[in-house]
């Protein structure tokens, strides 16, 4: 993602201003401030605010539990008690506020996310830049032919190479005809909010997405994991790496929990406690379906 | 719209079971149910099931306000009341699940109010089928000169043949590349989930959509409004006359008090209180700004 | 809870009266509708209404995954794969209402679950009733002396005798002082939004309350939990067993998944595989913390 | 509200280290923060921490609308614009959390509101402190009798007494016993998620309470009004100051649009234009009820 020049510009002005607070501050999380860290072809991820640190986590959690909590030796251990049994809303006393430069596609997943607020570039009210995202080949994949919802090795010769043309020719001349449609040059000019219709789902837009702790690992459980769509999967690792950054003991307590745990049924615990009881067990006996029990062996190795 | 012979089958036979239940019904609803009423080129707008009735906000009113409430002397009165005090747990006791057929770019705004449940057909999962909204001549509207955000008058002559044929020849083109890239003939195909990016925002998804009546009304007022987008406001107009049916007292209550209403300022209240006492107020003398003033003059006419 | 006699008929006039409707209905629930389930000493949970069954869960996520879904034999196997992969929306699609009698200190656990619609009576604007939880002798528990939020053995002797009588007679006591102050027998009388403060938690309070069948089952996993304090966790069980005749294969799955499932950390699964391969672990070399492995030592038995 | 020294030490050493920050800053909101500002005779609001300014809200709106912002001549401008027109997201950009100490029924109609992040000390866990809300002799208010939920003048003589005492003596016995019934000497204690239960609801409880700008309006437009209870609008009132300070141009359309505005139906719209047409309008001609024309003639003066 080339920044222009002037955007570069304003993000440097802007990390060269430190003004005195007196509100928390998460040293690793001022480092993001403001820059823009890549993501696919043009798209980007950028903090522009956050509110809170681990210690805030803490502070609220010990709001609510009052004395009790001090049993507990220190902030770490507090964080992966909160998670692992749940409690939701210490972590929801941090927030965050992102730029998300993103395609279309992208977007319409993403939003699915109800929990958090929004400002999204306007096409209705102003005009959308030619950039579109076009696959690198190694992400050109084929069609899973085991998983409806996923995708196999990578298309190659002549295929990809179709393809590629496909999506590359497409995009711009709907954006020719965008920009033609629209156009005030001896002729109305469309409306903008007719004109963008014609406009394919990897055109990139733009938006401000704030949301709370809480809810951002949440969504990262979700679309950080291997069966989200590749290209949202890297919008949320780049966000992993700077939520490890803000926030490191409740990345952590995320990490091993959530990112690295499973949920095992009443019926899967069954099954663990017979084979350690030295008992064979077999998809029959087990009382699962077959996707079941694959799923199952897939978490027990 | 026009139906497939299987879909309206479908929908015949769920037509023809009533069974006895013991919940509250609201017979103008009940003629709604299941049948599809055509929206846009190829849109619908269903209702698939509901939940209460006028009553049912009157009698979750009157939990809340006991004994006090029976000084009100009918329902309707009541309800009067409830939306003029803007007191909205009464309305959130009914819900509605419709099945909407509907272009991307109206599903992008459509989404955007996050109170209700969705379920959406998966273009990563599934195939899209072959549907494009394309404006009739009369909705071809030229970009407006005085705002940003509106349309002016039809295209008209050649302008409007050209931006027709772009945006037919344009999803037609899009479309069979899609299937082209998909297709398992001969070749591995890409994976559906890469394969949408493809295709441009006039094509048509579907979803399942469920929302209280209270965050109904707030979507209809924000969409039924003059200033929404004619192809989201023939939706909201489609709903508004179902929930006329269904529920005549809140939907007259909502009629007078927001679509027919209007939000005044401290500013707008005092120069009324002025004219009314004969004195002559301006632009200059009122306090606002011109755009202020004008939409000012919009509403007292 | 002995209802009133006027309860009671209202009760069974609503319940002799089955209209036609060409909405889903689920049989098992049209039994519970209005009927008053007693819990507690004076408290109730009954349904007032529902929307939807088990078929609407698999009819909404069939929207989302199109032909894809047929691949699943049956609608119970569509259910149990949904909840396994954390699908919510098409359990969202599914409401139920419920009317509630219960005492205050159990209302604001309640109402920290967000995501619901409520209408509560107002004691700002009506009268409360004089109706209060006194615990039965067995539920007369002590503090836990393991766990600051538990409770251990029931009191007995003379110590369960002084609560018994401290608790009924400081609520009749109050009760008393609160009819007096707002009394307006030859004197003003208290405002009673002012009189109600002097009522003790223990009142009984009563609300409408509606959710979707995705976050009703989030609030049953917190509070049919073993950790769930006994007095809101008798109000989940009377509603688990309402859920189950409404929709049986949700339920069940429901029921292996999460309730009798356990979500395991990263740390643990690795434990869990150590030991199915032969090797011994211990809590030193397991990585976790004494209580994380006490936890983990009860799950896998 | 005497803070306990200890407390206030703990204050005075969170004030007095800044730290230099990128982030946006609000200076007025910075000398506000920690600093609790007494509400009530033991309440308190003190800001934790905040997020955003009055730039931030339009920095959000200019992603959102692009260039075309920029015809807005200046930031007041524009935040008066999207205040005017209902554009909630760019409010809700900004974020602040509060630390608030009140009674437990102020904390009943507080948590109606459910778009906010809430940790409350937990009376099940920890131990509530000897803490109760007793009016101020001018705030001991009767009965109004015109209004089921309002009140009128204080009471006075006798009366006034006689409720102080009931009160006053009320929460200290009720204290005494939840004291005894969870005392551990000599004796097994009640479990506090019991004793808890005999505790009147004019003690005070505390909590942090994040909320977006956008949702804190929302709650002060209803709260801060002539008909919210006095007890809830003292602490509206408070954080008004608060918010005052810190994006002023944001609060300055809120109080013109919001606190100073009314909103008119279709009808009394009607009626204001034909009386500046100079024609007569009565209750009967004007087709709304006694009630309506009542609060009609209220809003017109």
């Amino acid at each position: 993602m080339p920044l222009s020049s002037e955007h570069q510009a304003e993000i440097d002005d802007q990390r060269s201003h430190p003004t005195p607070t007196l509100r928390a501050t998460a040293p690793g999380m001022e480092k993001h401030l403001y820059t823009a860290q890549p993501v696919l072809d043009h798209g980007f991820v950028r903090v522009i605010d956050y509110m809170g640190d681990d210690a805030a986590i803490c502070q609220a959690a010990r709001v609510s539990y009052g004395r009790g909590t001090k049993s507990v030796q220190n902030d770490e251990g507090l964080i992966r008690y909160l998670m692992r049994h749940w409690h939701s809303t210490p972590f929801e006393m941090c927030e965050v506020k992102l730029h998300v430069k993103l395609p279309v596609f992208v977007a319409r997943q993403w939003i699915r996310h109800r929990t958090a607020n929004v400002n999204e570039y306007s096409a209705r009210y102003s005009i959308l830049d030619r950039e579109f995202y076009i696959p690198a080949p190694d992400d050109l994949a084929a069609q899973s032919v085991v998983n409806n919802q996923g995708r196999g090795a990578a298309l190659t010769g002549e295929e990809a190479q179709r393809v590629l043309r496909y999506l590359q020719d497409d995009a711009m001349r709907c954006y020719d005809h965008y920009e033609e449609m629209i156009s005030q040059d001896g002729q109305q000019g469309l409306a903008r909010e007719l004109a963008r219709m014609n406009l394919p789902a990897n055109i990139y837009t733009q938006w401000y997405w704030k949301v709370d702790l809480h809810n951002l690992f949440h969504f990262l459980r979700l679309r950080a994991d291997a069966h989200a769509q590749y290209e949202i999967r890297v919008y949320a690792d780049a966000i992993c790496a700077m939520v490890k950054d803000w926030v490191p003991a409740a990345y952590g307590a995320f990490e091993d929990y959530r990112l690295g745990g499973a949920t095992l049924s009443g019926r899967a615990l069954e099954c663990i406690k017979k084979m350690l009881a030295g008992e064979e067990v077999t998809q029959e006996t087990s009382g699962m379906s077959k996707g079941e029990w694959r799923e199952f062996q897939g978490v027990i190795g």
